[in-house]
């Protein structure tokens, strides 16, 4: 083999990052007994209403093209369920259903980002549109979240962001937060949405956790105080509020005037999102309240196992996850999270996340995905109990 | 609504050209009666037996993710599968499962294309790459095909390739090729990989109908005279050859060695495709042979009504058409094949597709879809009577 057979590959395309967390994960492909607190998904799989649906479009015949937007009945669907959900009407001419919440922010980042465009992403954060801005050329800002020690909370950092603001194309925003649990809470949305709205700074919204919360229905979102004109892209998925994460399946929603510009850029991507999919998505939507109610039900025990497990260790502390379904946690006296993690795959075979996998600073920080039955997780903490202790 | 809403989103996104043919659609959407030959797909659903095994998939609880190169019982099928038809080994390591041709094709850009660099493709050819190469802020470099009159057969017009390949990054083809039905000679092919060698030229083939040929089990392919480690991407799909456009299920095969650049695009495109789609894909392939020549069987009927059909018509002139399921021929009085194809569709309720759709140089010609029963052929050809007459 050449030994330059990449050389005509594209420099940012080779040094992109690759996942941390795959890397840890990697190193224990085939490997019987792990534990694998490492990824983003629950343990259940998709509920059978929803599957029923897709098997029902299939005999049916749903199996061609749909149109770039998707198909009408679920595009109407999603308009109805955003409208009720925000108390405000989402009009199905601002939406696009997408192969998945990351196709969604790949499309955003084609549309919006120039080479040496400057974006601002929040951090920690789930890194995958930090690479989608690499990849279109442009350069990431990262404004970490300030974590308060007297309050042990997360805070934005809105003296920074201000301050980068002006040169910024764009500032990225999950909530709620993966990895932390971390929600941005209302008034501080109103905060970005004006100082955005003076520097003509669009805001990418990742809300693909907004129901996945423990105290009420669904999370604040920017569509609550936003106009149907403001420079917002709003992404949202199937895959963690029905367990679909293996079907690819989400939406965005666009500023009213802009669909055709998206619709184009979904054609030029994957064209339009799988057809039996959709029609189950509508499924989703209409009949999948319940299980989302079981689902948070179940997670929220999931969760107080994780989080009182963790507050026996002295050398961790973590600030209390509100939302989505991991605990983030800071252990004092280590340096390096990636080596921890591999150090505690191999003697434990509880799969981590390092930190490092959400931005800088994740030196002594580690993510666990929490969204498994009490007994794995209590066996996983029985586990831990060496390396954390 | 603010009159700028859109000034922010990047001008060659705001100026990506949409297709002619989706123009053309789009202006009769929920009219009845059209006969649609506008766009690429046959009138066949996908085969029971494919959409048995997505069933099964998620009867058995296939809802999770999925690795980024695809399931490995897909990766090894395509591998066996590609091998047998190419009398060559293709590596599982060179293998990568996409969420269709289409983002394959937009992977492919990803990793090659820098702003400014200048692509070739040869035309007339299905327009999205070309698009996909302006997203990356590419230069796209026309080369059409010869219409050679005497002989009344499509050419490759080598002498313009040679010319231009010194500065192309890569050189896109698409053979069989869609609109033209054109099927690119061994001979021809070896010709291209000396010369890309010589110059370090990237190959990206698009071989999303090497199945839809009538005189022999599969088209010539770059993957029978190249090694393992030139720079070729070959890019197919699911969608033609199984009758599953629908699904959004392709595959690429890239040099060895590069497999995990490609599985980090892929992450940060779609993830991994949709994982029940995946376990149906397996299937597809290993049972799907008798499919394909039951649907190569009706085609050419299909095929030769439609070509009997038009060589009725004096103002009508076209090469050929030795594969895919299209007829591209010339109407030698037109000069807008965009409004011949609006007027059309008026008159006669039978859908066209323009030639500007396909690159510079189509305002004579038409593609039409022939992939239809005899029936509404031969009723679309008694409707298309008094335009082309």
């Amino acid at each position: 083999m050449s030994d330059n057979i990449d050389f005509k590959i594209r420099k940012v395309i080779k040094s992109l990052k690759s996942s941390p967390i795959r890397n840890v994960a990697n190193s224990v492909i085939g490997k019987k007994n792990i534990i694998p607190l490492y990824f983003g998904e629950t343990d259940i799989a998709t509920p059978a209403f929803i599957s029923k649906a897709m098997k029902t479009a299939l005999d049916d015949g749903h199996t061609f093209y749909s149109a770039n937007q998707g198909i009408s009945e679920l595009v109407e669907t999603i308009s109805k369920y955003s409208s009720s959900l925000h108390k405000k009407k989402i009009n199905s001419s601002r939406i696009m259903v997408t192969s998945a919440g990351m196709n969604a922010l790949m499309i955003a980042a084609e549309a919006l980002v120039n080479p040496k465009d400057k974006i601002i992403c929040i951090t920690p954060v789930w890194p995958n549109f930090m690479r989608c801005i690499e990849i279109m050329g442009g350069n990431v800002i990262e404004i970490p979240l300030l974590h308060s020690k007297k309050e042990n909370i997360w805070k934005l950092n809105l003296k920074e962001i201000k301050k980068y603001i002006k040169d910024a194309k764009a500032i990225y925003i999950n909530t709620p937060n993966n990895p932390t649990g971390w929600v941005m809470n209302s008034q501080e949305q109103s905060e970005i949405l004006e100082l955005c709205r003076k520097e003509k700074t669009w805001i990418i919204s990742d809300e693909v956790y907004e129901r996945i919360i423990y105290d009420r229905k669904v999370a604040p979102s920017f569509l609550d105080i936003s106009k149907d004109d403001d420079l917002l892209i709003v992404v949202n998925s199937f895959s963690k509020s029905w367990a679909m994460t293996g079907w690819r399946l989400g939406w965005m929603i666009v500023p009213e005037g802009l669909i055709s510009i998206f619709e184009k850029l979904n054609e030029f991507n994957v064209a339009s999102p799988s057809s039996p999919a959709q029609h189950a998505g509508v499924v989703a939507i209409n009949e999948g309240e319940k299980f989302i109610e079981k689902m948070i039900h179940d997670l929220k025990i999931s969760r107080d196992i994780a989080l009182n497990n963790l507050n026996n260790f002295s050398r961790v502390i973590f600030p209390y996850s509100q939302a989505a379904f991991y605990a983030y946690f800071k252990i004092k006296d280590i340096s390096d999270s990636e080596k921890f993690c591999f150090d505690t795959l191999e003697k434990t075979g509880v799969g981590l996340a390092p930190g490092t996998s959400f931005g800088k600073g994740g030196n002594k920080w580690i993510r666990i995905c929490y969204a498994k039955s009490p007994d794995l997780l209590n066996k996983a903490f029985e586990k831990l109990k060496p390396m954390l202790s």
